[in-house]
């Protein structure tokens, strides 16, 4: 009763003056002929929303239930398909400390809204970061972003507008494909090769179509977890620089190099200022923090943080103040020294796993670092959905190489995830790859 | 030493075996005329970031710099420009221990991507919160944002692209102009009267300009603090539907309500399912959580969390599961009834404070609730400027009208907040604010 009194007059209906008994404030009420219309069968809608929609909001829609999962029918079913860092390796009574230390030393400022450009000890914290991998930037060269998918958003909207051209490999990230269709940028699609995007094809896209973007991920590329040498960084930023193309690098897993050559990021070599190197904390750890963030000429940060305002405002103080405190502790370093090492074995287990277990005819990438490898299947891509159908009926969850090229590719591809899988279940998981290729041989 | 060598271990430059000593991994080092290419002074830019921008990416940058605020030259300056919820009352011990519990009992999860449409409690508790207001909705009717304006952000993108025509109340919120532009989307001005929009303006610009939303402020309109009877929100709803145009009602401050008759929104009456409505805590409670929502017709909320996944994968999990939990343990209740009272005693200590020390020709509206006043200043807009100044040398900080309009208005005006400022300094800003307007006066 005290409750549901308080509830009123904390919404407002109920008024009490010093002396006098409470009285309920008069509310209007929507005409009677309305009132309960959402109790009954609800008329028929006004409007159709998808006639209403922007090309852009409706190709958004359109990429939604796309099939790039293959569901398994097994109860007991190995996913090798998710590309997030292991939950049950995260941290949490860490950052749980350092929410609670941000709280404390500066609630008030932590729980205001914060510059659009992001909580400035993080700004700080992230060009260190920066620094390590050879990437010279100041604080005020850094962004923060809620992720690498809205640096990527803030980004096209800075430099890509409808009918324009974005550059990107073939494949890549399938998300990357959503996210250029909503901007209604055209994809120019340059094919992978086992030592990174084709430099040839890209130099004539350049000459030809004049994008107005590159997109690439030199470091464990996704799906097919490829990373680049030094002189293909080299040539890449050197034709972009001659066509004054932008690049955007997209360094979503810097941080996840354990084993095989360290190769600095290209942005380490942006003498020019032409390159914008997206980072992001959610695939190493604490994804629903959504922290990422662009390190780019202050140009470039400037006019994106001026978007950031307008269509946001200014991101998530709170955990951008908790990630700040969660790397200047040192517990950043620990948790990456402690997952390398997890990772290192992983990938270890699968790559044994698949050279034992898969029948010849089926290839595979060898990648440096990351969570993924790629699986070139026995056939074309044609066969990949029957392929992928048949690896689901043995218990394993694989993502189709479909999703991950904008037009149909000859070949049909597999993307194959350590992140979240153990040593033991990799194993069987191998085990049961090489039984549904086995038998798709057989069968072919 | 051992920190420096856990680092680079960490970072992947370091390998080591069992039973061997560590190597350092070799490195690929940039060119050599690269490397401290940042120590000295930079070479020129290859690139020119204006020339590069699209249009909505130029026009936010062109917004950023708005001199909306009049700087105060005294130290001791009373601030009346701040339209957020005065962190000072902000519950943060609760929201600590809400942190606390959702890390503790649903951490994985609070810290794992979430769903792009929200938190599903917290689009349960939103829905329940909605029904409060008279708006029937299901959980699946709730998109949860990063705050409103991303709310905003997304509805525009799902609406109204470049050169489309958007009706807006003006004077209107500031960043809704900012974002518009971002969109670039052609302004339909609809003048403000005392009672709200002016609808005979808006039925013909209805008929004769096809815009592609209404923007709407029905409480405590930002700047002007007017909140629109039942009658002008059933007419405005009537206009909207017989054009088939959808409304987007942001309701930033329906929780404010602290003094006058209760309306319920438009929304609450929306049985064609025309209206996207906007909530967010921001205005409320805690603005650096980022919590914003969209109540809307299932139709559009599918499609606009379609764009929120494109654009950024998903929100904060963790600040929704605090926000929830905020909600559903009653805090949110009775933080709402302690700071009406706070704002109920600062808004009547504002109108006291205007009534006795403002000169006559000044005039000001009555809000029913929420943060803001307007302010009608002796003079044109050509004044505003010099008017800002002086009420600045006295010390005391507003917002210059100009701000709330895309079109040079006639008069000068300015925007008052209680939100930030106890009752002493407000009745001490009323007296200073009398000084600088009665010598206005008294020059012109």
């Amino acid at each position: 009763m005290v409750r549901a009194y308080e509830e009123l007059a904390a919404l407002g209906y109920l008024t009490s003056r010093c002396g006098a008994y409470s009285t309920v404030r008069r509310r209007a009420r929507p005409p009677a002929t309305r009132i309960g219309a959402h109790d009954g069968p609800r008329p028929a809608p006004l409007l159709d929303w998808t006639a209403l929609a922007t090309p852009g909001g409706r190709a958004a829609l359109s990429d939604l239930p796309r099939p790039a999962v293959a569901d398994g029918a097994s109860a007991d079913i190995i996913d090798l398909s998710r590309l997030t860092a292991d939950p049950a390796l995260a941290p949490h009574d860490e950052l749980r400390r350092c929410l609670k230390s941000v709280l404390v030393r500066s609630g008030g400022a932590a729980l205001d809204y914060g510059d659009a450009a992001g909580w400035p000890p993080l700004r700080e914290t992230i060009a260190a970061r920066m620094r390590v991998h050879g990437i010279a930037v100041a604080a005020d060269e850094v962004l923060v972003t809620a992720g690498a998918q809205q640096a990527m958003d803030l980004a096209l909207r800075l430099l890509a507008g409808p009918g324009d051209r974005v550059a990107v490999e073939a494949p890549t990230y399938g998300m990357a494909h959503a996210l250029l269709r909503l901007h209604r940028v055209t994809l120019l699609e340059i094919p992978l090769r086992d030592d990174g995007m084709d430099l040839d094809a890209l130099a004539a896209a350049l000459r030809r179509r004049r994008p107005k973007l590159v997109y690439t991920m030199p470091n464990f590329h996704n799906p097919t977890g490829i990373t680049t040498g030094q002189a293909h960084r080299e040539r890449l930023l050197a034709l972009c620089e001659a066509h004054r193309v932008p690049i955007l690098e997209d360094g979503f897993e810097e941080e996840m190099k354990y084993f095989g050559p360290a190769v600095l990021p290209i942005k380490s070599m942006d003498v020019g200022g032409i390159v914008l190197y997206v980072g992001t904390f959610s695939k190493v750890v604490f994804p629903g923090l959504r922290i990422g963030w662009i390190a780019a000429p202050r140009e470039a940060i400037v006019r994106l943080a001026a978007i950031q305002r307008a269509s946001c405002l200014a991101g998530n103080t709170l955990a951008q103040a908790a990630a700040a405190r969660f790397c200047a502790g040192g517990q950043f370093e620990l948790y990456l020294r402690r997952v390398h090492r997890v990772y290192r074995r992983r990938m270890e287990a699968m790559l044994r796993g698949l050279a034992e277990e898969l029948p010849p005819g089926v290839t595979w990438t060898r990648p440096a670092g990351g969570y993924t490898l790629w699986l070139r299947l026995p056939g074309r891509v044609a066969d990949e959905e029957r392929l992928c159908a048949r690896i689901a009926r043995e218990g394993v969850k694989v993502a189709a190489g479909r999703g991950f090229f904008a037009r149909r590719p000859e070949a049909a591809h597999a993307r194959l995830s350590i992140a979240c899988v153990d040593e033991a279940r990799i194993r069987e998981g191998c085990r049961r790859l090489g039984r549904a290729l086995s038998a798709a041989d057989a069968r072919a």
